[in-house]
């Protein structure tokens, strides 16, 4: 239960049902409750935070005017939705929001009737919601429904795509954009900046002062002129203003409104509500609103591990060793300083992928395109026909997004453009929207690419060299999210040969081939193996495409039992590729294929999701045991 | 050598170099001669027709005005491009376009230095000049660089993302928008009509009439106010255009202009070219000009067999069995008749995908998004949670581009969304970026997905009504481009027990395990092999995804040797799930997997194709043959 003196009205609300009986002071209270509640949650838990804060107002008022849950609401990623998680019945469990076990940092439709659709990736929400509204043709049941976007999330592709095809289906359907003019990095989406300039648009100022000017000299006229001039300028007002870009696609446009008026917001809501065809309500807001560690730092507080609540500093885990992302963007750096043909791409993400050191320190070869991986992949094509070599870092999920410029634009034409793959594997809290377990495979069933994943963070400074300096064609290195293991960092970077394995282990039971994240795990198995008595050959394999095959061929003659681990599903994955190698070459070893299990996972931490699905340590030593043992019985077949 | 008296000027025209030498009149002949020339030779051997008619002009007035290659034209998607390729060196080569080993009916790189960017996949031209043109900042060569895309191509999320970024950027960047208001399916570009109604926007004729009523009552100063209202006109047609849109995403807007007036067209050319920042040329063009019969049928003659010239009749070929396509269309509307919660989806390809069936049986059952894979997806995803049960049909290498969505927003979800695949596996006479070799390998990957693919237009009936009646979550059916094999068609529809194989002969020598457009392959290798005392047991397997592993398992105990087939990419692909299944089970059996390999295939008429890779059925027989060679004489391994 929570407390009733410090959140007077939440701890009465449960349910968007309780809101509908309060009064507007009562909600206005609900709302400083809210950000109260979330800010003394989130700084001891940690979580998306900023984007929560800006909501508040127009999340009260949503569920306040809509009948949810039976009228839909679609968040467009779940960030800004914490105060919906809050005002949905799920108030107790904020405290272990994404969480091993607890409830989810998105929407999620097994979680909630009020969760419409699930969203960690960005831009879905008006297709989502273009598609709940259109049901109505079908299904006769009148629902309304309400996609919620961020100016960010509104630079990608599909939400223009959905705005448009919303224009042309002319179906009742109300879009919110949450513009807190900052998305994820700012000034990447050249439609905010011609929200601001069109109210000063030197054109539409030029009218004004003519007019003005000339009926100011007519005596007799003056009035009745100016009288013209201003239902000319309400007339100009109505054609010229923010919205235009919105009417062109069809929208009937409202606005702008402050997103932080609850009074103003929940009116404009009531207004809409029954109106006919496609609707866009531009709502203002802050990124952080009412918390002012948040409101300065931006970015910093976008999502955070826990912090202070006071000044909003997250605490420091001491002793750790530094991220992969920033080993990353300094190695990034260092090459391009003696290498000016290198640039660094991000896709709205500078910090997430440690490109937020080149923007700094070299802003001439750095470029964020905005959230729009698409057109990132295809855009780095472009560029790598003149000449230069782009290196494009995006979070391994994110690059599903582009899955097709890869093949059609960049692989097809053999052009060399290096992908950074940050988060590849589980990521921990976010969950299974973000999961990176599907590049090995969706990347390794292209032809002509080459796949790398490095041991530790001195091996990833070598391949990101590698891959910029001694590649041709279609190059990616992947690793995880989190901590390296700091390790030794030499000074300058050495190649590694295309498709060579490292051999780590000398041993005579079996062979054990590990690519990226989980070679440090098998050299812990390794150890634990050897207490008993099960030697083993460990290799890094470094290479998914091509294999080494000749070190494969060795192997197979070698050992009779083979054990292949990474952190990739199973289907299509590294281990794969190697079976299919053996297979190919009629090799009979007996092989374990060690990974992802062909399911969602949901979030927890690194760790305790390694554990769940057995490739952590003691998970790996426990699956090689029981495939000595089932191998062992095996007995020959007769056909 | 093309005809003196027949073509007077372009058969002095080789190169762009050659027409930078013509005079006007010259330069329109030489527009009259590549129509005639394209009509003669397409009508021979068939070909994309009606784009390329479009941009004869707008293609002259480019390598007029630009000094190509060094400036950088990017087409987007070849169609629009014949012109381009005749007067790139490719004139002669023309009457073997899209022929196997005859030039591409795309661009391609590799084929000529005037092709700066391939493109079969539609929105990908802004991002690749883009691209191009900011490589400038590094290498300091200054080059033009223009980019000219279609309206169709215009809806293309990508395309979008590309705008709005060069607005943010303000590199120096040409954008022709080739207007023919047609894309390839009309009505789908809310934009367009925009365009349309803007001109007569009601507000702006409202000014308009006020200023003149008024000023023609002011005797005294009614001449300086209507020089006013002029200026006013002036000015607020500089706000209220057709380029709104484009200068809302930070382009200058010029236009539109003629697309067929090859003087204008040269001059806006010239008046642009030095100009600083991205513009927007807005060309008007209509596709099919100048040649009757393409004129009147746009979307017959958008991409055509060899036609009759005078009549624009498609010549038929007599006694060929139905299209997959078709037998698809049919039985959609079939099962929406009995289910009208059944809907119809496509991205802008009604006639490709066999939706115009539907458009025109059960229109409020149709949905057409535009060029749009990404939201139509998303879209389908947010019927799917309204009950509703959504059939996306889209080519299965255009379906690359939603593979993020397939994933996060329908597979994560568990939403029942029917996946429709046409042109699965090799297409033929389109090529690389349109082969559809991937799709086994990249929707095997997600969890939960079901893929079938039907041996026959019979088998594809029942596929569909089980897909759409009596599956839940994603499911996938995938059928090769071209006619089916003429088999009878039952009336009315039979569920197929999800993840059951279908025996289809008994032998004792082999298993061969054959998916979709190969098991009719098979069953003729399997006669050839029989004559060759080889006797083969036939399996149809109809799941890719799940597997009949109860099958499998029998047949592992039962035959030494398993052969796999599929016309798909082998990297990943069916038989690597099976060798996955086999391995995991420690089955020791010989396998061979035959598919397409890990390479981009060029084009061709299917048939050579198939032969080139060996996936025929004397293919099959000589690679089954080799297999059983080499496995014969494999030696016990030792460890």
């Amino acid at each position: 239960m929570i407390d009733e003196q410090k959140y007077p009205i939440l701890s009465r609300v449960d349910y968007p049902s309780d809101i509908r009986q309060l009064s507007l002071p009562q909600l206005k209270q609900l709302c400083t409750d809210i950000r109260e509640y979330m800010v003394d949650t989130i700084s001891e838990i940690g979580g998306h935070f900023g984007g929560g804060l800006g909501t508040v107002e127009l999340t009260v008022a949503i569920h306040k005017v809509f009948n949810t849950p039976h009228d839909l609401v679609v968040w467009d990623t779940g960030h800004q939705a914490y105060p919906h998680k809050i005002l949905t019945g799920r108030k107790e469990a904020l405290n272990r929001i994404r969480q091993y076990g607890g409830i989810s940092g998105f929407l999620k439709r097994s979680e909630s009737e009020y969760d419409t659709f699930g969203a960690g990736h960005a831009s879905t929400s008006v297709s989502a919601a273009l598609g709940m509204a259109t049901a109505k043709n079908i299904t006769k049941v009148d629902k309304k429904v309400v996609a919620v976007i961020g100016d960010g999330a509104m630079t990608g592709g599909m939400a223009y795509e959905a705005m448009n095809n919303s224009g042309v289906l002319k179906t009742d359907l109300i879009v919110v954009l949450n513009d807190n003019n900052m998305s994820i990095a700012p000034n990447v989406w050249q439609i905010s900046n011609y929200f601001t300039e069109m109210i000063s648009h030197p054109d539409y100022n030029k009218f004004k002062g003519q007019i003005w000017d000339l009926t100011g000299k007519l005596d007799q006229f003056g009035d009745r002129m100016r009288r013209v001039a201003v239902r000319l300028e309400q007339g100009i007002k109505a054609v010229i203003t923010p919205g235009m870009l919105f009417e062109a696609l069809g929208f009937r446009y409202f606005g702008p409104v402050n997103g932080h008026n609850l009074h103003q917001t929940i009116k404009i809501f009531e207004q809409v509500k029954d109106l006919k065809g496609p609707i866009l309500i531009h709502a203002l807001t802050q990124k952080g609103k009412g918390y002012k560690p948040a409101e300065s730092h931006t970015q910093r507080l976008h999502a955070s591990t826990p912090f202070d609540k006071l000044t909003g500093q997250a605490y420091k885990k001491s002793g750790e060793p530094v991220a992969y992302t920033k080993i990353f963007g300094n190695s990034l750096v260092e090459i391009i300083e003696k290498n000016p043909k290198v640039v660094g791409i991000t896709a709205a993400m500078p910090d997430g992928t440690g490109l937020d050191i080149l923007k700094e320190k070299i802003p001439q070869n750095y470029y964020d395109v905005g959230i729009a991986e698409e057109h990132a992949v295809t855009f780095a094509a472009g560029l790598a026909t003149q000449g230069i070599i782009p290196v494009l870092a995006i979070y391994s999920t994110f690059l599903q997004r582009a899955f097709d410029q890869i093949i059609h634009d960049v692989a097809l034409q053999k052009l060399h453009v290096v992908f950074i793959l940050d988060r590849a594997g589980l990521v921990g809290a976010d969950g299974p929207t973000h999961h990176g377990t599907f590049d090995l495979s969706y990347l390794r069933i292209i032809p002509g690419m080459v796949i790398m994943a490095p041991k530790d963070e001195a091996e990833l400074r070598n391949m990101v060299y590698t891959a910029i300096e001694h590649c041709d064609g279609p190059v990616a290195v992947r690793y995880p999210r989190g901590s390296a293991l700091g390790v030794k960092i030499e000074p300058g970077f050495n190649k590694i040969e295309i498709g060579k394995a490292e051999k780590l282990t000398e041993g005579e039971d079996v062979a054990i081939l590990a690519v990226g994240s989980m070679v440090h795990y098998a050299e812990k198995a390794v150890a634990i193996l050897r207490e008993n008595n099960i030697s083993s050959e460990l290799i890094n394999m470094r290479f998914i495409k091509p294999l080494d095959t000749q070190l494969l061929d060795e192997i197979a003659l070698k050992h009779e039992k083979v054990v292949t681990i990474e952190e990739n599903s199973l289907p299509g994955g590294f281990g794969s590729a190697v079976i299919e190698y053996f297979n190919d070459k009629n090799y009979k070893n007996d092989i374990l294929r060690i990974g992802i299990p062909d399911a969602f996972i949901d979030h927890g931490t690194q760790a305790e999701l390694h554990k769940q699905i057995s490739i952590d340590p003691s998970g790996i030593v426990s699956q090689i045991t029981t495939f000595f043992k089932s191998t062992k019985s095996t007995e020959k077949v007769t056909y």
